[in-house]
């Protein structure tokens, strides 16, 4: 089966346009879907907008925004402007979505800039820029979530690596508008991360949880290093059971980045994912 | 020239044999080299000791130990064996190098044993494993130093990640017998970084500082992804004077994994190493 919590997030079937993404998710049993703003805007929003309400689904969250590293600029200032464009597409998928869907941009912080050893400075500028978000965020009733990626990404990516630090940025600002992903993939290996996880809880921070798999040999490129539940080494059960206990109600989302997956057919990966949650995550869901 | 504190570590120039390393070293103008098992034991314990006393070279460590995770059987108790004798040959090494060598012993924790996902209990044997060593590391006069490797290889290398991970184990233990290494290119992501240098230096617990630094994209084999001081992102100079502020007077080794340079003339690369250093991490030394 394909459980009601379960969320295909559009990454897992990379090549299928809106139209067949939201197809698929219907039609492999799923009641929620993860979306992209690629994929989005080229169906256009209005669209969009109506492929979405005509799917019944729910919307989880909208990828991405972020890259807020950039020093003070013409090419910050795209970024901060994209970024409420952004919150403004977030919106109106949430909108068109089922009851239950969650207006949650997530925000990928991004890497150093080109020729930069700065990494402090830089984690600086992402806190500076969420903070010229916030209030076009509580506008709309959109929740930015910070999403730390894992430290292999921190130089060209993500300078935000830990919850914890995650943390501690959105804690600047009101949880309604800013939260953070607890994703495995990027934070399992954190000795921190029960008690981060229930930090976040207790602040009512937990925007989306994400579920994928860890496994080695890393392929060539790391990026696409992910796998369907199951097939590494990640023990899904006490996050599970930490984002719960934390009082995370929402829809669990699997986003994989691999390129087998994509290169399988769209409808494959989707009935392949729903098993891997129920076999991997669903034991621990009430 | 070549700083009076660098420390060649043999990984960066694998493929000399012990003799030809030290003659390298020695050549180069170093003072000091950085020892591993390997072609320690290839040459044989005695020769081995006189080529080192011979050398003139101080020893500032030794590679490596480690790999605790295996549940309790007998692939356990050669790892704990495997390690007594590292402690020994650690000994024989510091005491036949010049005065100023240090007995350490770097520690590599291993990662998941195969076919399990138990990162907890696997975390949990590296300290059991260390309490079986301290008596013989006392009674030898030898510092075992727990190494936190980057978290991309927490599942098949290494289960301690983080600094902060490494002394709360090593605390469990006098400091005398067991400290952590400070090695750039596996915490400088790390957000806590510069407050776990201050921690482990209050407590006399940096037994070795290793510098070298990371660059993206990652090559294919990530434990090859290791660089010359200056060619990658890392910011040198707040890490190393952390290292120093926290009371470190040590010599301070580069250690790289790096298929090209391996490639190079060992004359070569140890010539390179010192250029590298003194660019990107002498200015902040005394």
């Amino acid at each position: 089966m394909t459980h009601p919590l379960l969320s295909l997030n559009q990454a897992t079937i990379k090549y299928a346009d809106l139209a067949t993404a939201l197809r698929v998710t219907s039609d492999a049993g799923y009641r929620s879907i993860g979306l992209w703003r690629e994929p989005v805007q080229h169906t256009g929003m209005d669209a969009a907008t109506a492929l979405v309400r005509d799917s019944g689904l729910r919307v989880s969250s909208m990828c991405r925004g972020g890259f807020f590293t950039p020093l003070e600029g013409p090419e910050r200032r795209r970024a901060i402007d994209d970024n409420k464009a952004a919150i403004d597409e977030t919106a109106a998928m949430a909108d068109a979505g089922a009851e239950g869907s969650r207006a949650v941009l997530v925000l990928v912080a991004g890497g150093l800039p080109d020729a930069s050893r700065d990494l402090i400075g830089a984690r600086e500028r992402v806190g500076h820029a969420i903070a010229e978000l916030v209030d076009h965020a509580l506008a709309t009733g959109v929740q930015l979530a910070i999403e730390p990626l894992h430290p292999m990404y921190v130089s060209d990516r993500a300078v935000v690596s830990t919850l914890g630090q995650a943390l501690d940025i959105s804690e600047q600002f009101p949880a309604e508008a800013v939260g953070v992903v607890v994703d495995t993939f990027h934070i399992w290996w954190d000795p921190d991360v029960l008690t981060q996880i229930a930090r976040a809880g207790a602040g009512g921070r937990i925007a989306s949880y994400q579920v994928c798999d860890w496994a080695t040999p890393l392929p060539a490129d790391v990026l696409l290093s992910r796998h369907y539940p199951g097939d590494g080494v990640i023990d899904f059960a006490p996050m599970t059971r930490a984002v719960l206990d934390a009082g995370y109600t929402g829809d669990i989302e699997v986003e994989i980045f691999n390129q087998q997956i994509w290169d399988t057919d769209a409808a494959t990966a989707a009935a392949r994912t729903a098993t891997a949650f129920d076999a991997a995550v669903a034991p621990q869901l009430p």
